[in-house]
């Protein structure tokens, strides 16, 4: 009886470490759920690369939750607001020449719940005169009419000269 | 009768809307329980800036999730790791005058979900020397021991004098 007892103890603390363990790792997303939130996230991206490579700047903004509480930190500091953010692309990017060719890369995407993640991805830039390029840092969350960009945190590295790495 | 279900139509769709709006916005966060972990993150960061002021770089780091997938995004692109941050941090303020006096401020702290949030925050140095700040986005999860620090995305901007603005 009392061995008994002890090894429903044991069974019950293995189990217990087991749900400790998967609850700390945040990157164990491999719930079918979790995987069609994770592929929609990744198409949403593709969508905003592939806008920016035609320079529709418009299409490339619909991956961003359209509220004026959608934030954009970049070396510029904070930009609040979807039409705020759209205003800055316009004028840091007036044309297809200023835009280059757009590639998005490294994509880490982490579950947060079952409606949020956040995305670690590398962006290039090729342009004419230059090869800028940097990290992000995104914030997604799951809306009715599906996921969206609310927070944007970009860094850029030092801009590289054409032809240099 | 026919009025009467009109008005149950509409009192339904006055609700859904209700309901919706709360949805979308991501900022109420006036839930007893959100308002206990928005003081528990803001603890959280008040004792990281104390304890960088004393210069205990240990201290500091409690904030972040003492794991190998904690992330902190930098001018110098991507660490890994918590031991890696804490390395980082060393080199870059070997002393108490690179550390120099640290403000946090202007912070907002987003709810993602119960036991997930971001942060967006300013921080500033005090140095003798110079007076950098910037902005970070901080994600923060809520583990069995508490909130931690899973992912930190931070951006200096130009750096300025002593004395200028």
């Amino acid at each position: 009886m009392v061995r008994s007892l002890c090894l429903s103890g044991l069974l019950l603390f293995v189990l217990l470490m087991i749900g400790r363990t998967n609850r700390l790792n945040l990157a164990a997303a491999t719930s079918p759920q979790d995987a069609t939130s994770q592929a929609a996230i990744r198409a949403i991206l593709q969508s905003q690369q592939e806008a920016w490579n035609r320079a529709d700047i418009e299409t490339f903004m619909a991956g961003y939750w359209k509220s004026e509480r959608t934030e954009f930190v970049g070396s510029d500091g904070i930009i609040r607001g979807w039409q705020a953010v759209l205003d800055r692309y316009k004028k840091s990017y007036p044309n297809k020449a200023a835009m280059g060719r757009l590639t998005f890369f490294g994509l880490e995407i982490t579950m947060l719940s079952s409606d949020s993640a956040y995305i670690l991805g590398k962006w290039h830039l090729e342009r004419e005169k230059d090869h800028p390029g940097g990290v992000f840092t995104l914030i997604a969350k799951k809306f009715p009419e599906g996921w969206r960009i609310i927070h944007d945190h970009t860094s850029a590295f030092a801009t590289q000269p054409a032809g240099g790495q």
